[in-house]
């Protein structure tokens, strides 16, 4: 843990008292987000003060000059950047003559910021007292519409207290920004112009190279006491900006409030040439329902989400405010509706790893989308890959494979690889398999019978080709071998035969035997169609099917383990509670050669197989394998500790389960990396999700039916969680003592606790 | 081979007929240096065609902010840059008010550009039609004076042919100059101002950050029919440049020269602000010798270092060619003089590979100077590595190694690391020890039994230490392993148990007990003096010892040969005859990953390590090995070449041999890696040089004396060359049916060929 700032509260985000070096910390950790914008809890007016400025918009991105020390042949020509997008959220301020800054005033009292979970809200107050001597009290509400997702509001109420005052509100829209995370220190947009059109401001502006067209735009109502002036601002504009200028005389204790409504059309939803059209439409629909109403609307809007994606801990209120802040993190970040769309790893919140979507989608994300939305969602989430299967065979064949081999890419926007670290982009290949693992789970899950033969064999078919030309046969070991791969562990390169990758690889191809003999039996058409169009033959299966058969798994005798990858014993086997404490984290503190020849373990690897692939080990392999390999781990991916709290929790280790599960589920509130300012860790927010529900709650699906084996941490009371099964709604209560379960539907459901079979009769 | 429009001459290179797109590839390969400056064999006058303007000076270099996709613990803050330097060579030149430019002439008749290798220096003629219809016989002569090393000299003849003519001589010099290779496209040097002083002109400037301070000076005089006129240039001045005009109207059939003398002083030379009196001088040194006698001085200094470094080849005019060509290149990079010096790998070529050394120097150059120059030369070599231990250490230090190990830089300028790819930078330590290994080679070949007390004990001891501490002990194995290395063929990157990596690493240690021994018995003060320095124990050397004695060596009892790393044989071992010739080079067709996967090997790894250790192994084990690794070669490294070639000699394998020579002595001249544009690969000349002396002479140092096994290859006549051996200066001339010697020494000298003693006597 690396600070604690954040008061415990089981539905809010709060912090009190203004502290400049936390504002960073804060701008991430109070991002709001709709799905389809978001942005950093920067404040509205001028803040001369040290500030992280970032408003993202979803699936608008920018391919970055790749920046290589070396070039290497199968690099991708860019790096796609999460895109920093014009400013719609600013309001400048002049109190009688003077700029506000919360930098420069002479005290700031009664500070507190909320980040209001339950109804989507976020709210900043205080008490500052100006260069001046004037004290001012203010109260600033924003929050991006859940329902109505091109819009954002704002009301910016300032009461001064101890004498009259002249307030100028200039809110303004702006598209001159920056990214932070440039290669080339380059702006990646060019203005097409502004307009004004009465009170309503607009500012167009196009990436340059991937072209997306943006109309950011405003339009603000000025209040005293609650009542609504008749102020016509004045107006500059430029190419880049429009702002306006209302100017208010009050006396103390009035209080003035300025309303701004704005936010984003984007040329991915509308014709680039509409845009202000667009705009203009979405103030007329936000002026008609008018500020209370958009405010009741977007309660009602996280409300209905938190009744299906809410997890209710008793007795234990930061682990409660952990998880909401996770589930609401995702929900803010990705809702579902746009199968353009992923889940970044930061979100709105920050840009560092570029892209929008990693391996992280499918290994963690899945899960949570899958069972707290309806089954559409998560179908979207597998369309995403479908549609960019093309793009992945031209990835593959970059790299010299041949014959469909798909091979997707580390990082995306598009379909095409924008990583470029050779030990990563090149050989970090199990990312394939979690894409053809998430087929697997998902038909699993669901019981959606179609998407294997409308899509998903195909999918499934690249990725088992690529595999089977990835491995080659070793006449020494007369078996087949995958030589110079990268694990989910990132602390080792270019290692032979790394057991998760080859038994993925193992898997996929036996996998996409069993689906397209059964496809091939129960969908003649479908597979009529993809045989046409794919090549596909009983022949190729045949010899996929040998291969499969006859791939290497590293193995100790000694150990009675499977190695993590070929000559892992050569390595000294001190586990990580003996390293110095000031040796820790590695990744900061050694040099990357002795972080690569340590035995120390980023993230489960050979565990993540284990996780993957769970039934087809037993408990005593799990155990065997988890007393090998965790006392190695250093958890230093935010992925890591929530697949070690599940498998602790699987093997009735509560305690460590528990470590592991505040680990994941506060790993931004109470900074644990030490680097929450960059944004926050949004995909390992799915990772605590399954840490409750797969870890402690113990749900599996196997043979259609749901099974749990419920077990309570010390620390808690009870907890509950709910998951859409097929279309009917369980809720599962844990409490000590017995589990009870809850099922909104119209058909009793057979679950299994502890294997033992429960009729749960529909309840509500 | 990829191009061949060089005349096969056995004293000279030369281009006849202009031709555009050649001109950067001459560009280099008639390049010209004395070893304290050189630059590309650029135009004097300007030139709009497509060209790659280069100049340096030895020893400054520029510390270029390091550029790296993502950043890791222990890269570097910068990779030094080989810093093109300011401009002294500049002739602009007007004819009947036009700019004259080969690129826009109407013809260029007879044009042949020679650069005589007997007497150091670079003649250019030619006839061009200006667009005018003028028509101008011109010739050019440049050289950089090998004995006043400051000194540059030009004559620039121009004779109009079918007209009078307005000719105006526009000599510079300008140090507003950028690298080809900058990482951020910056300046790398900052003005400090210019002056005249009569016909004189000086631009003094800095480089940023490095502070090396270099004044580029000249003086210039005109002679019509080699008549030296009074003319009174008119001076224009900028900060960056200083540039006179000489006008003269001469008739037709007159020729009108220019003269000029430049060239740079600096600031490792000579007080900073006392630069401009120091270049003064070395003009009032060249005007008081005067052109006639400066070009008297060259041939004779040159006809010097023939004397000791030519070799000659009988019957092969392209082998002959070919062989001086590289002897050339190597005096003119590196004279030896200045032990703060070294030989960069593209010499005052280009900009490529930045830093000036790297293992070449050890593992390729050394054997040439030590054998073609005094020992004080080769001792230089050693002194400046002695002279970077701290760095060493303290290199070593930043990735976690302590007591003293000293890791040498992978490229380095001052004894920084300045590379920044991890896999190179951290992993390719094998560099380490070719730097032990030429303190033996040194102390094997000159006798100079001085240099390990005085100095080469403590880097010894520090390349022990790092190599201790580099390995693990692998309870798996019982021995100790080395883990995460790069080996000399970088087509493997982050390999276990590299056994050339290995191997080197316990002769090191063993190679450092037996001299500390030595020094300990022979040199008490000495080794008093270090130990103190050192706290060097019995107890240490005991325990490096042990470890020694227990390293680990992959081998393979299928093919009997060690293997050149763990895992090996798990690869495809389809030999490069095989492979299709569109696929190759590999570096340019294939992608990364595929090429980590391959068997194929870039240069000599294992074969690298028999090299070295030659002794250690018998001829059938050499064969055995050379079979099993050669046929995976494919030689895409300049350095890859030579050892093969000398080691086909050693097994009698002479046709192999010899295109291997072929390959390594015309890489360049032929282009074979179609890269000469960039400049040329100097130090794997001298790779060429061992090819002959050590592979078709087979000479060798053993038990204090020379041991030849002379061989000839079908295409020669004979060939000869000579050796500095122990201050006598042996010749040895190899020819069809019998070697023979002469000796320039005192004593008579015994050596060995094929073992049977023979008695030189001094005969000159």
């Amino acid at each position: 843990m690396n600070q604690d700032y954040i008061i415990p509260n089981a539905w809010s985000i709060i912090e009190e008292g203004f502290e400049k070096d936390r504002v960073k910390s804060s701008e991430s950790l109070f991002s709001i987000g709709n799905g389809a914008m978001g942005q950093r809890a920067n404040f509205e007016e001028f803040y001369s003060g040290d500030t992280f400025q970032g408003s993202y918009i979803a699936g608008v991105y920018y391919p970055d000059k790749t920046k290589v020390g070396w070039w290497k042949n199968g690099y991708p020509e860019y790096f796609a950047k999460v895109l920093n997008a014009p400013v719609w959220i600013g309001i400048n301020i002049e109190i009688n003559g003077e700029q506000f800054d919360l930098n420069t005033c002479k005290e700031v009292k009664n500070f507190r910021r909320e980040l209001n979970m339950q109804e989507g809200l976020l709210d900043r107050s205080f008490v500052a007292v100006l260069p001046s001597g004037l004290e001012i009290e203010v109260f600033v509400r924003r929050f991006l519409a859940a329902d109505l997702d091109e819009l954002g509001a704002i009301k910016y109420d300032i009461k001064p207290l101890n004498g009259d005052a002249n307030i100028v509100y200039k809110p303004y829209v702006d598209a001159h920004v920056k990214n932070e995370d440039a290669n080339w220190e380059e702006i990646f947009w060019e203005s097409i112009g502004s307009e004004i059109k009465g009170e309503q401001g607009f500012v167009q502006a196009r990436t340059f190279k991937t072209h997306f067209n943006v109309v950011t735009y405003m339009e603000n109502a000025i209040f005293i006491n609650g009542e609504k002036q008749a102020i016509t601002p004045s107006a500059t504009k430029t190419e880049w900006k429009v702002e306006f200028t209302y100017e208010v005389n009050v006396k103390a204790n009035e209080t003035v409030t300025i309303q701004k409504f704005g936010g984003y059309v984007v040329s991915t939803n509308h014709k680039a040439n509409e845009l202000v059209t667009a705009a203009e439409n979405v103030l007329a629909q936000a002026n008609a329902l008018g500020y209370e109403q958009l405010l009741t609307n977007q309660k009602q809007a996280w409300a209905q989400t938190w009744e299906m994606a809410d997890i209710t801990i008793d007795g234990d209120v930061k682990a409660q405010q952990g998880i909401r802040f996770n589930i609401f993190q995702l929900n803010q970040t990705y809702s579902g509706k746009d199968a353009r769309l992923n889940i970044g790893p930061k979100g709105f919140t920050g840009e560092k790893y570029g892209g929008s979507t990693y391996w992280d989608t499918e290994a963690y994300c899945l899960p949570f989308y899958m069972a707290t939305k309806n089954q559409e969602v998560a179908r979207n989430l597998l369309t995403y890959r479908y549609n960019q299967l093309d793009k992945a065979i031209e990835n593959a064949e970059k790299l010299g494979f041949t014959n469909g081999a798909a091979l997707y890419p580390m990082v995306t926007m598009n379909g095409e690889e924008c990583h470029n670290e050779w030990e990563i982009t090149f050989e970090e290949i199990h990312r394939n398999a979690a894409i053809a693992f998430a087929v697997f789970n998902y038909t699993r899950f669901t019981g959606d019978e179609s998407y294997i033969p409308e899509a998903g064999l195909e999918v499934l078919l690249g990725i088992a080709r690529f595999w089977k030309q990835r491995v080659n046969w070793s006449t020494d070991k007369k078996q087949y071998v995958m030589l110079g791969v990268t694990g989910p562990n990132e602390y080792e390169n270019n290692v032979n035969n790394n057991f998760h990758s080859n038994y993925c690889a193992q898997w996929c191809m036996n996998y996409l035997i069993e689906q397209a003999e059964n496809v091939k039996t129960n969908y003649p058409e479908d597979f009529a169609r993809i045989a046409a169009k794919t090549n596909i033959t009983d022949a190729e299966l045949a010899e996929m099917k040998e291969v499969a058969a006859n791939i290497y798994f590293p193995y100790s005798e000694e150990f009675d383990v499977y190695l993590q990858q070929d000559g892992f014993l050569d390595k000294d086997l001190t586990p990580v509670s003996e390293l110095a404490k000031e040796e820790r984290p590695i990744n900061q503190k050694w040099s990357w050669d002795r972080i690569l020849r340590s035995a120390y373990i980023k993230q489960a690897d050979t565990l993540q197989a284990f996780y993957y692939f769970e039934d087809d080990f037993s408990r005593e392999q799990l155990e065997k394998h988890f007393d090998f390999y965790e006392p190695l781990t250093v958890h230093e991916s935010s992925l890591s500790p929530c697949v070690h709290s599940i498998q602790a929790a699987t093997l009735g280790r509560m305690e460590q389960a528990y470590t592991f599960y505040l680990r994941t589920s506060r790993l931004d509130l109470d900074d644990y990396n030490k680097e929450v300012h960059e944004g926050l860790h949004i995909t390992s927010m799915a990772g605590t999700w399954m840490s409750i529900v797969e870890g402690f709650g113990g749900m599996r699906v196997k043979n259609d039916a749901l099974y749990f084996e419920p077990r309570l941490p010390e620390q808690w009371e009870g907890f509950s969680f709910k998951i859409n099964f097929r279309n009917q709604i369980l809720k599962v209560n844990v409490n000590k003592g017995e589990t009870t379960f809850e099922l909104e539907g119209t058909e009793p459901l057979e679950v299994y606790v502890f294997d033992q079979k429960v009729v749960v009769q529909p309840s509500i």
